[in-house]
């Protein structure tokens, strides 16, 4: 297991019994932890040939920015719904409670873009997996998912279907 | 004026007739635009002397994030309320219809710590004047407010009283 896992805050119970909380804002809060986080989550890009990262809203910002500004790369914010100046495409997808929506600028991605997608964790996969369909929809290849944590035990990584899907950390439960 | 401006994107008439929004997503959509904004915003912290980070909830982490990790500091989301998961502290400010409120964790700000507050844009300086209020309620001294856009007509820079306040570009109009 990486090292970054020492910087991250695990809640018992919390938000209800049985389930531990992960915390990666602890990560930020520490400049060795958040250095490491970054470098660990660009290494499982060494040798991946793609265009641009897209991160998702907002923790997803955290680490791909300084992701995509090491890699000298394009970076595509993936927003909730109405947060977006120009043209967007959106992709809606079930919660544990009702729908959720985001948005990606039409103009920012061209047909054959090769995409790295960033976000903090992989839990059901839910945005995740609806990120991938939006991009992909629009004509770019999703080359591969880097998230800074998993939750095997929600299994969000099998929704994952068309790329390889990579984490720094990951837990075996829920 | 910098050259980050030729990345930044001008709409005439949007929202409303009379105002130019000045769209920064298409700084992030290309790797040059995006790296120079994050040199140049690094760049006004030259010889200053601080410990962490402080961005602004969303579009200051795309800035803030790269910057900390540069300088190799710690970085300290400032969030929408409900968003943190441990103990917070808060303020609310006025908008122009109803009210808002952001959100620190407690723990993250040690008493006579020195934090930079980083932001994409200063407008009303609403959010940025509660931001530098709530840190130093805490204790922090924020020593400087760093963003990559001003819109000077609307003399949000007056209610950052405390500390300088610098940007990459400046528009004198709204």
């Amino acid at each position: 297991m990486s090292k970054v896992e020492q910087y991250i805050t695990s809640i018992p119970d919390f938000p209800k019994e049985g389930i531990i909380f992960r915390d990666i804002t602890t990560v930020l809060g520490d400049a060795d932890g958040f250095h490491l986080a970054v470098d660990e989550m660009t290494a499982l890009l060494d040798g991946v040939e793609f265009d641009a990262i897209a991160g998702l809203e907002s923790r997803g910002f955290l680490f791909g920015a300084p992701m995509a500004y090491n890699l000298h790369k394009a970076f595509i914010p993936i927003r909730k719904q109405g947060k977006l100046p120009r043209a967007t495409s959106r992709m809606s997808y079930e919660l544990e409670y009702g729908m959720e929506t985001i948005e990606v600028h039409r103009d920012d991605i061209k047909p054959g873009m090769k995409i790295v997608v960033v976000d903090d964790l992989i839990a059901t996969g839910g945005t995740l997996e609806a990120a991938v369909h939006l991009l992909e929809q629009l004509g770019a290849k999703v080359v591969k998912v880097v998230c800074l944590l998993e939750l095997k035990g929600l299994h969000g990584r099998d929704r994952i279907k068309t790329c390889p899907a990579e984490t720094v950390v990951a837990y075996e439960g829920k």
